[in-house]
């Protein structure tokens, strides 16, 4: 097929930021695209050559939006996934498979996948009901402090909380839900490894993330990460592990803690172009968004090294801040050296929303980590 | 003003590729644009907010077009200036200035501008009509090899001839002209230099360009210049000196001639993101598309430094070859490492039309260089 054609068009579901930055990419390549979201005010629905507005949720919308394209990719893993199957069935190529987004999709799921395939992982018990877990703890049979997770539908740090007390899960949604070890972590660290149709496999340097220590949510991610090679090997060497067991196609974010006795641990992962890897547009001689359309449509995978050192920050909104959005003192952070900053375009803000996030590049990686810092202490996204 | 909010609008003067090429940027700052055109297929129809079809050599089009946004640039340099005249009397900004787009339109008043300002250029003569040539020539006033060169509109390689003997004068356009001494040069040199509203200078690298002997169009662009640091010196010297006697706001492209001599000759200027400053995508910590941006909207300008040694490739239609264009061995060329093609996205190719560049980077100039020139013999814009 040849995707460099007018005839070819590469359907997404999802037009938020990470379809946003996706259409850079079928921009540059002049690939046609067709992009289907619920909110009329998607960040993509400019740079794709056709738009719809529908609930990707929905079978019958993504299996009629899916009729409509030659290939079919999603930037979100909350969608319908029967009608991925479905279109599979039909002959339609769907990347990632939706037998990937099946296992990903549900946190137990994906954690029973790694006990059958013998990934590291954090010790967990699976719950149908969050109310379950209470009768597990009268009986001793798990031990504070743990991590509750929402089986289904966690995103941006909503579906997570560290439980240390009975009183800690009084407002937990009564849901399918698994409760994890509390593994004391030096380091959160991710690899993403890009895989595409025909097999070829490429992983990104091994990054380093920060998080936000009430929110959940990564506050900084540096590439390189500052690690032994031994260990960042290691990291690289378990995204593998993960990579070859899902045989996935398109890019995998392999999330990892590393142990205070320096084991690595797979939290979770994702399979499409992530958080973790957004400083590759301006670090990396090919960004996560090229690898991911390089990958689906099975062109030769790029070169993932770093040009240089690159850290990125999430702009998230602020607290205390709803309403129409202004990014503060964003000419001020411009003036700093190596700095990009990248604005999805949500219109409104509130608390923790993400709204965009700023690459910050430097041959030394301590000097974009300290640049960073004062991008950060900087930069306030508010309300009018 | 707060261009990172709903409320502004930036207006930009033709859709072609650099237009395109801009709205990446506009794109990751969530700047609103609005695009007029005079096609309905231009390369910048998609990715930007508004699209307006329309011709922008028309007084009346293009006074209409800028009222309705709050800062108005151009891509090209061959619209209305006396309508971007009327609109700064009118308190609109225009960037860069119809002042400085008047003095680089005309090739002759470009001339006599650099005469003026005691910028070094080859020596010439003005004519009103290229039949006057033949009348100077016939007093022995003029000798052969000159180069002749159209007042008004050259583009890509148009409106410029080597005129060895009268009998190549023949089938030229009997126009406003200058007779340009043919200068025998080592490398043709640009240096981009950026200027913002508050005066804010920044110069990107010298390149070198390598020419298509026939064509009259780049056909590698390399930076860093392989030459001594004390001619690229000299050349961005001369290119500052050009950038001040102009006072533009935005790019000034400075295109000049090293002589055998070692002197820096300038040939031309664009006030514009050029084809000599396109590798800067990859290559650069801030593109030459985001720095115009930076500088028309009088936010900081960005580092012009390189992260790696860039190449660029213009992708140009095959001879022979006019209709539906086909890359062929795209696929083949991707697979070489640090090799970026960008497609335009012109639906129609024909012998030497500009249908994309491909970006080669490598920390090594020379190895990027000879994967340059293996991208140049493997992918062929032809048609179907």
């Amino acid at each position: 097929m040849n995707y460099f054609s007018s005839d070819f068009k590469l359907g997404i579901l999802g037009g938020g930021q990470l379809g946003k930055m996706m259409l850079y990419v079928t921009r540059k390549f002049d690939i046609t695209t067709k992009v289907i979201d619920s909110s009329a005010d998607a960040p993509s629905r400019i740079a794709c050559d056709e738009f719809v507005q529908g609930d990707i949720l929905d079978y019958d919308t993504v299996l009629e939006f899916g009729r409509s394209v030659d290939v079919l990719t999603f930037e979100i893993e909350n969608v319908n996934v029967d009608a991925l199957e479905k279109l599979e069935d039909e002959g339609k190529k769907v990347f990632p498979s939706s037998k990937t987004l099946r296992t990903i999709q549900n946190k137990a799921t994906q954690k029973l996948f790694y006990l059958d395939q013998n990934i590291p992982t954090a010790p967990f018990s699976r719950f149908a009901y969050t109310s379950e877990i209470k009768t597990v703890l009268e009986n001793d049979a798990l031990k504070f402090p743990f991590v509750w997770k929402s089986a289904r539908f966690g995103y941006d740090g909503q579906g997570v909380k560290v439980v240390r007390k009975v009183q800690d899960l009084e407002n937990l949604p009564n849901v399918e839900c698994i409760a994890e070890e509390l593994i004391p972590f030096k380091n959160e660290l991710s690899v993403i490894v890009s895989r595409n149709v025909s097999g070829e496999i490429k992983t990104y340097p091994t990054v380093e993330m920060e998080f936000h220590p009430e929110a959940n949510q990564v506050e900084y991610v540096l590439c390189p990460a500052r690690l032994p090679k031994h260990i960042t090997d290691k990291a690289e060497s378990v995204a593998l592990q993960v990579s070859k067991a899902f045989q996935h196609v398109g890019l995998l974010a392999v999330e990892m803690f590393l142990t205070e006795e320096d084991e690595i641990l797979v939290n979770e992962v994702a399979p499409r172009p992530h958080n973790s890897g957004h400083q590759s547009i301006e670090g990396n001689f090919t960004c996560q968004f090229e690898q991911h359309i390089r990958a689906i449509l099975d062109l030769p995978l790029g070169n993932t090294e770093s040009k240089v050192a690159s850290v990125m920050v999430n702009l998230v909104g602020a607290e205390n801040h709803t309403g129409d959005v202004v990014y503060k003192n964003i000419e001020q952070i411009m003036a700093m050296d190596g700095v990009t900053p990248h604005i999805y375009g949500k219109k409104q803000t509130r608390p923790f929303r993400k709204m965009g996030h700023v690459t910050i590049v430097d041959k030394d990686i301590n000097k974009a980590r300290a640049v960073a810092q004062s991008v950060k202490e900087s930069i306030k996204v508010i309300s009018k």
